[in-house]
């Protein structure tokens, strides 16, 4: 049976999760009445705190960090949404900062610990990071790595299989009968989120027996809607324009889909497109649209279990975990067809 | 002549202007080689820092705290990545909460410093803090409000004319010859912007000559996608619907835009629609989203300045500033007619 918890507590009292925590762990900035007031809570429901609060009176911030390359990008905003109810739910304030994939920073971050804030771990979402920046970090607070960028399990890692995620949205796109499949956000060097999903594109290809051609291989600057739309509007500008497109996120997407119908085409009959990413805007745009839906609830959920895990035994050496959360395939209106008339609706399609 | 600055300094170093910061404010955890770096560079610049960065050596974290309600709203997360731009330009790091509107959390944050955090200052867009929250503040870090509620000068505010810009938006759809205008995302109590938005509704019906019909101000619990759609489904139920509709954030345009549009209706010829924050979606959807511009880049610029300013001055006592932040309604497909082959487009009228 499961005791009172810090929520339960925090209801009872009146006050913030993070507060009762703060009384918990004897932080000292709390008024005398706040105090007072949630430890008469503590009593009437029994409340004793567990393993985990107990590790919060060694002197720790109840703080960690979440580096994300760009808050702007609603996949990071969501995602970091889930992060922080996930700490707070805990006890643990999650603050966020972003890079916009600058190397220096992140560098900094990892190597130098040179922050002036005492966070107790850091969750980072790399985009220029390299693995052996990562291996020449001193020791310091645990850090956990979120996404695609493979480490070669230098840190816990929380990210979805992107080869089978690229792999079963090209394969849709091959079930629903397209064979001239373009793929934009390819990049020419670096960023491992392109490199896996180009390879699941590959792989559905190969399985199926259709070649890749190359020049509908599209590079893009940033997986921003602008540069979706500018991709899309060279492929069209081709005598022999695709009937489908994989976009390596939904932001690309969603740029796309806005240059076909700017153009008069219809989404999907003449071009059908597949995003990634699972974010809102996807869900209410006309045609809505067809994308890889991380489960992001898992991921973050993982994210916080694990390096809470870290923390508490601060002295852990265990060998770094790699986490792998499922996916699926969400089927909307720009694959599935289905006129203006069509409610937003969604196929699923479940991994493990 | 301005002389070399932290930018300078930090590109001639090769690392961030944070680590600049940390240098010349003899912060302790920098690396001696990379101390020795800085040096150098500062050397052979010939910079000297301003009075800002000598007072960052009285004992400053060079850390702000920007709290918003939720992050995953872009127009908050566009802002952030503004806001977080500007203080790095001025060697601080910005780190962002969010509260998703609780009030517990916002009035701790604001009454306690209870925060296991050394902030120099707090930027906050409060949702559920009232004035009252306000005035029972005890002396601590500064702090600056961003956003549409009123608090009578209880602490520096940057937004903008909230009344002036619904104002605009209403009178633009009574320019276009509309004359049964809903409105999305009244709220029945509490809610400042919503309040400030719908007295510009008001006041640009009067001005016209126009009846408002109570029937068509829908609320809306949250300003989210799916409450728009909600609402506008609501609205097309009906035997006497709008042809015309403002939104009160954008989000709820775009979820309006989808009901409008899975009905089998034409935006803007059966119904235009208006929105409020110009984010990236709206300039992608189609058609485009006519809505609200806010300068952004101004009010992340003068929240940066104004909160500096008091923090360099820790003894200040000056009257709060009410500062205001232009804004432009940008006209685009949604309220301007033209079909699928238009290009996104934005037409501009400007506001001090």
């Amino acid at each position: 049976m499961a005791g009172p918890t810090l929520r339960d507590v925090a209801a009872e009292a009146g006050v913030s999760i993070r507060t009762v925590s703060n009384v918990v762990s004897d932080y000292p900035y709390v008024a005398d009445e706040t105090r007072a007031r949630v430890q008469a809570a503590i009593d009437r429901l029994g409340y004793r705190p567990n393993l985990l609060a107990r590790s919060l009176k060694q002197g720790r911030s109840h703080v960690i960090a979440l580096v994300v390359p760009e808050l702007d990008v609603p996949y990071f905003a969501e995602l970091a949404r889930l992060i922080i109810a996930e700490g707070r739910e805990r006890g643990y304030l999650v603050m966020i900062d972003h890079t916009d994939g600058d190397k220096n920073l992140e560098r900094e971050l990892i190597l130098q610990n040179a922050r002036p804030m005492n966070f107790d771990g850091v969750i980072l979402s790399p985009l220029a990071l390299s693995g052996a920046d990562l291996s020449e970090r001193p020791p310091g607070a645990p850090i956990l790595l979120l996404g695609e960028k493979s480490f070669d399990s230098l840190a816990d890692h929380v990210a979805i299989d992107n080869v089978a995620a690229a792999d079963e949205a090209t394969t849709h796109l091959i079930d629903i009968g397209r064979s001239r499949i373009a793929a934009i956000g390819v990049q020419p060097s670096g960023y491992d989120t392109a490199k896996l999903r180009l390879k699941g594109f590959r792989r559905a290809h190969r399985r199926a027996g259709i070649p890749v051609d190359r020049s509908l291989l599209m590079t893009a600057a940033r997986f921003h809607r602008t540069d979706g739309a500018e991709a899309m509007r060279r492929l069209l500008a081709r005598p022999d324009r695709p009937d489908a497109v994989f976009c390596f996120n939904d932001l690309l997407a969603l740029g796309a889909l806005r240059a076909v119908l700017a153009e008069g085409l219809r989404v999907p009959e003449d071009v059908a497109i597949v995003g990634f990413d699972d974010i809102e805007d996807g869900r209410f745009s006309t045609p809505t649209l067809t994308t890889i839906a991380p489960d992001k609830q898992t991921i973050a959920r993982r994210a916080i279990e694990q390096i809470l895990t870290r923390i508490s035994k601060s002295d852990d050496d265990a060998a770094p975990l790699e986490i792998r959360a499922p996916f699926r395939l969400a089927i909307r209106e720009s694959t599935a067809g289905g006129g203006s008339r069509r409610q937003a609706g969604t196929n699923r399609r479940s991994h493990p």
